[in-house]
């Protein structure tokens, strides 16, 4: 198909073809003349993947490509799962505290040893050098700072939670025959139902705000903290 | 305090600071002399909640500004948690599918009688203006456009994980006594503890993954799809 017919079925426009043509994100399709190339099913396939990952999953260019070479170099479920998993952007950064590196070595460590001990504690395997064990290291470490630490026992409550949604995440990642595809889903789930659910969780908070305020009208009193 | 003393309390750069000033994220200090000002253990406090925003909650100076605001103009836990939640940058924008809104009425009609379904069977309060519906309308459209829809009770399985969420954040959100303190509960809670769920969610599949690859390596056998 030509570029045209190629924007019309994807809903991406034809500049953000050229565009993705430039960074390496989508293979060149098939000459046909100097100014003309013809596109196969696997273009619109795979733009459907980098306009999701772009838009919905919130990537930047090159988290998009390191993603898409992640896909491409997988050959298994778990190696696809894996690779995917560490090469998406880390929601904190480790470099995200930034300014202030150093004389900063105690918490730090508090922090470090706050995450082994959860970690003991739930059985998960995850190596130190996991770019999410640094991140949840360097959010436990500025919580802390803020005073909004969590309570003891209130993050293990957090990952057993967290473990049941992964559950229902591996599951729909899983069973697809073709690697590619299995690749795809993987992606999809990992990069863009992460949204889904944080929608969900602000919805579920949402309502439960909005029943309290209710509540507080019914009584006719102001709100505040009983007992619950 | 002087800046470069405020600077080295909170770990923001002596030019941050200022930038923060120029954006109207941080009131004035009390002038001392032509150039020099005088901070109170009030800005210090304000500058960790801007620093936290913009770095762990990866906010934009815009969405930091409105974020604040509604810190400041509440006066309940109620209002506080609603505002903030509103105030916050939503997941899945319902621009960030963008390129082709029109033609696609039948889609979208879809999506949001999913979405209005799952609402009424959770016995969720939202109404349809409510930026996390429309967000979750867009995922959902474009998640089935990739053919990577939720398949029947998956979405409602994940919702239900979600609302176990939502009372954890709400439970430490609230019961503080000040209202700017409850307001900056809320805004971390919100805003920050959004990543570290999903760091959690990430080192538990992730912990999945590799125990999948483990048994598989024992096996001596490629790993595949078993039952579960």
């Amino acid at each position: 198909m030509k570029i045209s017919e190629l924007s019309r079925r994807t809903g991406v426009p034809v500049a953000s073809i050229k565009y993705f043509r430039r960074q390496g994100l989508l293979p060149a399709g098939r000459a046909t003349a100097a100014t003309l190339a013809e596109y196969g099913e696997e273009h619109a396939e795979r733009l459907r993947l980098i306009k999701a990952l772009t838009t919905l999953g919130g990537l930047s260019i090159a988290a998009t490509r390191e993603v898409l070479g992640a896909v491409d170099q997988a050959h298994t479920t778990e190696g696809a799962l894996g690779a995917i998993s560490y090469a998406l952007p880390v929601p904190v950064a480790s470099s995200a505290a930034g300014v202030d590196e150093d004389g900063d070595a105690e918490a730090e460590e508090a922090a470090a040893a706050e995450v082994a001990e959860l970690l003991a504690d739930l059985d998960w395997r995850a190596p130190g050098a996991s770019p999410h064990v640094r991140g949840l290291t360097t959010a436990l470490k500025e919580l802390r700072r803020l005073d909004a630490g969590y309570a003891p026992g209130e993050l293990a409550a957090y990952a057993r939670l967290a473990e049941s949604v992964a559950r229902l995440d591996l599951e729909r990642a899983e069973c697809l025959d073709d690697p590619l595809a299995l690749a795809e889903r993987a992606v999809i789930v990992f990069a863009i139902c992460a949204p889904v659910f944080e929608l969900l969780r602000r919805l579920a908070q949402e309502d439960r705000v909005r029943r309290r305020l209710e509540d507080a009208d019914a009584a006719g009193a102001p709100s505040g903290c009983g007992p619950h």
